[in-house]
C-alpha cells in the first residue's frame, strides 16, 4: 500500500509544498508560492497549512489513497533553528523570530511534523534520492540568494552542537578580503552567492570590461544579475566567462577546505548557477585538486544536485522519514 | 587486575612510546628517541620494538603485573595512509613509502596493532583524557612544523573517504596570500605553522621591526624560531606580541572556518604555541566571535590541550582501545 509524507521548503523567496511517496520519488503534487506573500508570523501558518491539504488532496486522489496514508510533515527553513523545540529563532530574511513552526504547523493539520535548516534539507534530497545517492561522507554546498550546505556522514546529518553545523559560505577563503553581508570580510559568500556573482560582473563592467552585460540588462547596471551573466556566457561573452572562471575558482578554495577537513567521497553543488555546467564544474575542480589534499582530492566526486527545484521538498520530507526510523 | 596498551607517536622531530593504563591515565612508563635516528624503514621496526619492550619492561614492573596484561599497541604517524592494511603510503618527511608499520610492529612485538594518523591520535588523546573530555563534536588543531587536527563526532573519529580527514592546515584563508610548501597559496600552515612564525617575524626584523628578536637569537636571522618569538613576547618585546597577535587572528579565522562548518562543542589546539597562552587565546578567541555564526561560536569552548608532550602517545593507545570494542 502506497503512503506519502509532506515536504515543505520555504526559501527567501519562494514556499515549495510537495507531497512524496514515502519509498522515494519526485513529488506527485506540488505547490509554490512567493514566501514575501505569506503574511505576517501568525498567517504563515494558515497559508502553509492551506498548500499542504491542497497537495495532500490533489496527489492522494491521484495515488488511490486517502489523507490517512500521509505519515506526516518536514519542513525546511532558514536558521538559526532550536531542533529539539522546533523553533525558528531568528529567520531574519523573513522576519521570523523565536516562531514555533514546528509545533503550529503539526497543530494546524494534525500530522507529525519534524523541522531542518533548508541547505540541510537540500543536502538530504541529493543525498537520498540524487546526486549523491549511495555517499558515506558528503558535502551540500547550496548557492543561491546566500551559500549555505550541509554534511551528511555515516548516513547521519551533522548537525553540531547547536543545529548550525554547514554554513559553509561564510569560510573565510580571503582573509582580507571583500565584506560580506554577514559583516566579516573574505566569506565565500561574499564572493560566490548570486547577488555577489551579479556585483562582481557589475564591478568590472562599471571599471570599462567590454562585454554585452549591459546591454543584456537594457542598459541598466543595476539590472545585471547572476542570471545576465549566464545568459551572457551562452552567447560567447568574454568577459561574463571570465567572470564565472574567478567565481568558479572561488568556489574551489571553498570545495577544497571542505575536501580537506572532511574527505568527503561527494560534493554535491546544489543552485541555479550550476545551470552553467562545465564553465563552472570544470575550473571549480581543477582549483579543488591544485588546493586540496591529492589523497583526499582523488576519490571525491565533485557534482552538481540532480533535483533542481525539488531538493529541498524531497530531502524536507526524507528527512522527516529518517527521524521516524 | 590492571591492564596496559602501549601508545606509539611518530613526529617529525621525535619518537615518544608509553605504557598507559587501559583505565585510562598518564603513561606509567616512555621512551623517547629522535625519529632521525630510527634509521632506514627496515631499521625502524627494531628500535621502535625495542622501546615497546622497555615500557613494557619497566611499567608492567612498577605496576605489579605481567607482558600478558598487555592487550596491545596503538600507533600514531604522518600520512597519508591506507587504514584498512595499516599501510603509510607515504610520508615524505621520513621518507617512508608503502611501508606495512603496522603489521611489521605486530610481527616483532607479537601484540596486536593499530595505525592512525598523528594528529587524530594527539586529538583523540585530549578526547580521552584531556581538555575535550566529554565533548560531543570535537575538532582538534595540531600546530607544530606543520598543521594538522582531527574531527570526532559522537564518539566517533571521522576518517573520511580515504583516511585524511582533519587535514586543517591546508584550509585557504586567504585565497591569492603566502606561498605554502604544499606548493598552493593562502593555506593555514603558510602563517601559524612553527616556522612559518619564524619566518613571518624574521622577515618583520629585516625590514627593520624594532626588536629583541635578533639579539635573542646571537645575532643570526636564520636562529629566530617559534621559541624565540614565545621567548621575546615574555620580555615585553612589541613587535613578538604583534607577531603572536596576527598568528592568533589567522588561526581564528581557520577555527571560525571549522566552528561554521562543524559546529563544535569544543575545539583543542595542541602544541607548543599553546604556551603563548592568552597571548595566543584572547586574540584568537575575538577572530572567532568576528567570523564565525554567533548561534555557533557562543556554544563552543575553544581551549589549549592538557596533555602537552603526551597528547599522541595517549590518544594513539586509546584509538587502540576504541577499535576494540
Amino acid at each position: 500500500m502506497s503512503s506519502w509524507v509532506v515536504g515543505v521548503d520555504i526559501g527567501g523567496t519562494n514556499v515549495v509544498v510537495g507531497l512524496i511517496p514515502t519509498a522515494g520519488g519526485h513529488p506527485v503534487s506540488i505547490r509554490n508560492r512567493a514566501t514575501a506573500s505569506l503574511g505576517s508570523q501568525d498567517e504563515v501558518v494558515g497559508h502553509v497549512g492551506r498548500m499542504i491539504e491542497e497537495v495532500i488532496e490533489q496527489g492522494v486522489a491521484n495515488g488511490g489513497g486517502s489523507r490517512a496514508d500521509v505519515v506526516g510533515i518536514g519542513i525546511g527553513t532558514p536558521g538559526p533553528l532550536d531542533l529539539d523545540r522546533g523553533v525558528v529563532l531568528d529567520a531574519f530574511n523573513l522576519g521570523w523570530r523565536d516562531f514555533p513552526l514546528r509545533d503550529r504547523l503539526a497543530e494546524a493539520t494534525g500530522l507529525a511534523t519534524s523541522l531542518d535548516n533548508d541547505a540541510n534539507c537540500a543536502t538530504w534530497g541529493e543525498y537520498w534520492l540524487g546526486a549523491g545517492r549511495g555517499a558515506r561522507t558528503l558535502v551540500g554546498v547550496t548557492l543561491g540568494t546566500g551559500i549555505g550546505g550541509g554534511v551528511i556522514l555515516d548516513g547521519r546529518l551533522v548537525h553540531g552542537a547547536s543545529a548550525s553545523a554547514g554554513e559553509v559560505g561564510h569560510m573565510t577563503i580571503d582573509f582580507t578580503g571583500r565584506r560580506c553581508k554577514c559583516g566579516n570580510y573574505g566569506c565565500l559568500e561574499a564572493y560566490a552567492s548570486g547577488p555577489n556573482i551579479a556585483a562582481r560582473a557589475r564591478e568590472g563592467v562599471e571599471a570599462g570590461a567590454e562585454s554585452i552585460l549591459l546591454e543584456l540588462a537594457g542598459g541598466e547596471l543595476e539590472r545585471i544579475t547572476a542570471v545576465t551573466v549566464y545568459e551572457a556566457l551562452l552567447q560567447g561573452d568574454t568577459y561574463a566567462l571570465e567572470v564565472m572562471t574567478e567565481t568558479a575558482k572561488i568556489l574551489g578554495a571553498g570545495v577544497a577546505n571542505l575536501v580537506n577537513v572532511l574527505n568527503p567521497d561527494v560534493v554535491v553543488i546544489v543552485g541555479g548557477v550550476t545551470r552553467a555546467g562545465e564553465h563552472l564544474f570544470a575550473p571549480l575542480r581543477s582549483e579543488v585538486r591544485r588546493r586540496a589534499f591529492r589523497t583526499a582530492e582523488r576519490v571525491c566526486r565533485i557534482v552538481p544536485g540532480d533535483l533542481p527545484e525539488t531538493a529541498g521538498v524531497i530531502g524536507a520530507a526524507g528527512l522527516f522519514l529518517s527521524h521516524q526510523r
